[in-house]
């Protein structure tokens, strides 16, 4: 099975012309074949903020009303992710930017209201994976955009980490699948007041063991448990790492 | 040959919902492989103008700034792009959005400051009409942005006409190709008072004659000049018509 790294990097690297530059370097440098998917959270909120438009989270999620959805598809599949796509070109790597509803990649379902309304945000229902896998057999480097559709031809918001995940669990029937999600950190850190207490390894039967002796910081936990998900679902490996170490061997591995 | 109609549609159709759901449906009964290209230009100067940034035209052609750059890729690659998609997605043609930079389908060059500096507008230099074949030849409905990259990292602003008639004329290679202008008339009209007086069949000879009668109006004349030239570069015939007639055998059809 060929290796596929699925990276997962929020806005503040890809908003950022310098960071950005780096990062695709960075990116590209990593081998074998690769998926990048970004966010662009803080562009939006900046352009809605310049429309008039408040920007509302519950539960660090955005509430994505019809406006507000104008703004993400301007902002995510539009200027950050066509900024990717051109920086990509430039430097050899054959980009291509999705929405879930090109190609009908992945498709969504409004998310039902209970307590929260959240808008037009889109819970993942379906991945077309086997037309990625085509793309990225051919040296295509998808680009994908946080950004699904309901297939009756409405778009929806859906978190990038959600999208990275499923993309992973989708093409670990083809590929043999690396998930990196990049943050402020170098990895999982044993302490959070020292940036060099990587841990290198969790499992878990670690996780656990961390989590008993509150170790692990409350804000990793999603992160984790939905790392073990992924896992559960074919994915080879997760790593969580800082955005400049994606081509090192740096990072936390997550395993099984 | 396999017979591919590329549509071009301006901007008032493509920007309102119910216009554009009535094209979409209407693109969709074109038989046999099909491109649609976009304009947006409406949306960008309503946007820019929100966001405090003049709209300069320029002998009918934008001058595109770094921050009008932004507007354009946000509006035409973003907004404008992803509902065709959506829209096209949920009546069942496997739409993909693409700007010159995705695949590195359209390369074009920063056009030269002469009288006019431009600014961010690129002048096209190179079409990978193979890769958009392929695509194609699988059932995939490509939707055209009016941006293309310069591969050095740069996405430029392009007029829509022009990728129309540079995907046409680079995919007469591949295709038998029909390149069809969608505009507020019918077609071309012998009496510009008389939406029904459309001219049938204009060929470079009628064309000429036409001329030389000033039947034909002063605006049209660029417009028909562009259809001979790519005509000339192998393209089998050129269609201007309203939009709501895209699917009938209605229109000026231009021929060599």
């Amino acid at each position: 099975m060929d290796k596929l790294t699925i990276v997962k990097v929020g806005g503040k690297i890809v908003e950022e012309p310098t960071n950005l530059k780096q990062l695709l370097a960075d990116f590209s440098k990593i081998k074998g074949q690769k998926i990048l998917v970004h966010g662009g959270g803080r562009s939006a909120t900046a352009l809605a903020s310049k429309l008039g438009i408040d920007s509302q989270l519950v539960n660090g999620r955005r509430v994505t009303d019809i406006e507000m959805l104008k703004v993400v598809t301007m902002v995510y599949g539009g200027l950050v992710n066509k900024q990717i796509v051109a920086g990509l070109q430039a430097i050899g790597e054959n980009a291509l930017g999705l929405t879930g509803a090109d190609l009908n990649y992945m498709r969504s379902e409004k998310r039902p209201v209970r307590e929260v309304d959240y808008g037009y945000v889109g819970d993942v229902k379906e991945v077309n994976a086997s037309i990625l896998a085509e793309l990225i057999s051919k040296g295509i480097v998808p680009v994908l955009a946080p950004l699904t559709h309901d297939k009756e031809g409405n778009l929806l918001n859906t978190n990038a980490d959600t999208i990275a995940s499923e993309a992973a669990k989708a093409l670990a029937e083809y590929f043999e699948v690396t998930l990196m999600y990049c943050f402020e950190k170098k990895g999982v850190l044993m302490d959070e007041n020292d940036d060099e207490s990587v841990i290198k390894i969790l499992n878990p039967q670690l996780f656990e063991k961390y989590l008993f002796e509150k170790i692990i910081n409350a804000g990793m936990i999603p992160k984790l448990e939905n790392s073990f998900e992924a896992l559960k679902s074919g994915v080879k490996r997760v790593i969580i790492t800082r955005a400049d170490l994606i081509h090192t061997e740096g990072g936390t591995t997550v395993l099984l």
